[in-house]
């Protein structure tokens, strides 16, 4: 397995990719609100989705397109209305949307993906997005700075975009993977809340693509909760176009491996950068569990720690209230014994152990309120069990949160 | 099946029960924070606890007094220190409390339960607890506002005490039920988190009690969310004295439905009185499923969108943002159709749609907020899929709650 390094850009970054973004005006004024990441070069594409029951028009829309295993050419985003629980009216306007893109680039409609990002419940105005699309097929632009500005018109609540690149080498041919996403609330694993959109220029076998993106997520985009809301629009899309010229990888080889690892790198960044951005979020949340007796229940342990109310308001309040994790812990549905439990607080100011082997232990407050005023507070727990372990990143629950969920709508 | 009927009082309004309270000065100053509930005459005991993995001392004590099937005395609860991740010295101080009862009472220390609620990870102070048992059992009082006195006594982050008693009539006899409950954050279905005492004079076999009660919390305080968060403490208690003089119930006949009902409607004011007191709420939240296919999808269905923080946010705010409660169920883990689905907003201020088989409606917004404003708001969700139903209790998710918790220890 090759190393990857991380290079400037988002989804323009790989070579035949190009983007363009408009001010649709689809809820926002006065900002983007639509983007399109479009390959003239036919691309191989890997998707997985929410898993919610009410799935959104687009999801399904994107579901059937990624399912036909067909070449697909771009996507097409809005942020202003998430086009969830729609009707036919919804699905409607996810054709009409694709149809534009085929009028004005000549691709067939069904290579086009649609993904939306905002309120559930309302129609989308087909007349905006239409015209939005005729707009930005004209503008599309490979510099890097048209997949930034991408990566800002998919944002809703998000307080800073989200986009990386990364090479790495193939058979002796740089390849490239870039990516953004958005998500800040309605976040919550199982195919975490978000909109993702990956590109790349490698050749690799579509089965292969999809096989790696499906992995790659369980210890990524699946470990993050903001506010344990799974949404009805979680979308997150791999495109590659081939152009890097590597031979096609077609089984689990080093090349394989190689990509597959700068790949969980990639959305590993993103769902960091998405749980730090959280809803009201004024720090990163992460809990890391270790020696548990299996993966899922490091997985289960970590994510109820970084899923609780009461430990992201402690965290938030900078509260060594340490029986808030030990209690989201007991609730998960894994089996434990407290009497086997270490926990620490680690961040850059230091690293505290507050309890052990079921006893509570005495500790200087002082040094606990200073690890925990970190821009990342790391809840460390070893579960004496076994040798597995999993991470998970969150964000405290902040009067923010509130603030910007009581009256979203309006 | 007869009908109850509401009296005033609480846990004293049945015949032979005293209470008593102390100010132990455990965590709180200036306040009551210690609370005894006891029968001379021994009484049959049911319990249900916490289904969580970490359990308190105190929630270990009472299942092993209530599983030995011994006549049991009363219960010593405080308010201040949970008494849970407090290893074999927290187990010690349950002892000592009920040991001081036994020295006091002459009855043996092991027909006493003990409970606690506050802070996780911290050893209560054994002389405190002794020096408070003593004081009260030389004040212990059948009068009703000796009851009162101890619902405010286990008040922790309740701004309201909790507590009721109905009479019924069993072959000829008047019997009374009472009881008391805390409980306002860590509050989350499954042996909802909360501590409750019920008393009563009734004659009824021990099996069926635990039967009865443990089918009545499955619709009850199982059915209430705050916060998501399932305590380490949850502690359910129902006392029967016998002193009623009723023929003992030993079968489950019209007499038996009759207590049960009464039994019922008891928790249901007690949890639903919880909810609304939830921590930092300021209205009640109902979700009312009808038509659904099982009883466990309508309850699943219903508290998921109770529980959602984007859905209880947006009640908070008098947002009519459905989307967010359609978004709840498809997560739930329930397998339904949108295209079935019915959704209202009903509350004292009157009754709207605004979710019509798939399909948003077009609603007044002003009518919307009107609703949303009253003191409980109820979602009515008709599933169209069969005949079952099944209702939860939450409320919404406010500045305050953030603000409570964020440094609930100092």
């Amino acid at each position: 397995m090759k190393d990857f390094k991380i290079i400037e850009g988002g989804v323009t970054a790989a070579k035949g990719f190009k983007a363009a973004v408009c001010e649709a005006n689809i809820k926002y004024k006065d900002r983007t609100d639509m983007a399109f990441v479009y390959s003239e070069t036919p691309c191989e594409c890997a998707g997985t989705f929410t898993s919610n029951v009410v799935k959104a028009a687009c999801v399904m829309w994107d579901k059937q397109l990624v399912e036909s295993g067909k070449p697909m050419h771009g996507a097409i985003v809005n942020s202003g209305i998430a086009n969830a629980c729609t009707g036919k009216e919804g699905f409607d306007a996810c054709e009409a949307t694709a149809k534009a893109a085929e009028k004005c680039l000549g691709v067939p409609y069904d290579t086009i993906a649609v993904a939306s990002t905002g309120v559930i419940g309302m129609q989308l105005p087909v007349d905006k997005l239409v015209a939005g699309v005729e707009k930005m097929s004209t503008t599309l632009d490979s510099s890097l700075e048209a997949g930034t500005k991408a990566s800002k018109a998919i944002m809703t609540t998000d307080t800073v975009n989200k986009e990386i690149a990364v090479t790495f080498e193939v058979a002796g041919k740089e390849v490239v993977l870039g990516g953004m996403s958005k998500g800040s609330g309605m976040i919550h694993p199982n195919m975490c809340t978000m909109l993702g959109f990956l590109t790349s220029d490698i050749a690799i076998d579509k089965k292969l693509m999809q096989e790696a993106l499906s992995e790659v997520i369980t210890d990524t985009f699946n470990m993050i909760s903001v506010d344990g809301d799974t949404s009805t629009n979680d979308t997150l899309l791999l495109m590659s176009n081939g152009l890097a010229g590597n031979d096609k990888i077609t089984e689990k080889n080093e090349d394989y491996d190689t990509f597959k690892n700068a790949l969980f790198e990639v959305c590993k960044f993103l769902a960091r950068k998405m749980a730090a951005d959280g809803e009201g979020a004024s720090k990163l949340f992460t809990a890391q569990v270790v020696n548990a007796k299996s993966k899922e229940d490091a997985r289960v342990l970590a994510r109820s720690v970084i899923s609780s109310s009461l430990s992201k308001a402690a965290i938030y309040g900078c509260d060594a209230n340490f029986g808030r994790f030990l209690c989201a812990m007991g609730y998960s549905g894994v089996e434990f014994n407290q009497e086997d439990v270490e926990l620490f607080f680690v961040s850059d100011a230091g690293k505290l152990q507050v309890f052990k082997f079921g006893v509570p232990l005495d500790f200087d407050e002082e040094f606990a309120k200073k690890i925990l005023s970190s821009e990342e507070v790391i809840v460390y727990i070893d579960m004496h069990e076994g040798d597995k372990e999993a991470t998970a990143w969150g964000c405290d629950l902040t009067y923010d949160y509130v603030k910007i969920n009581a009256d979203y709508r309006s």
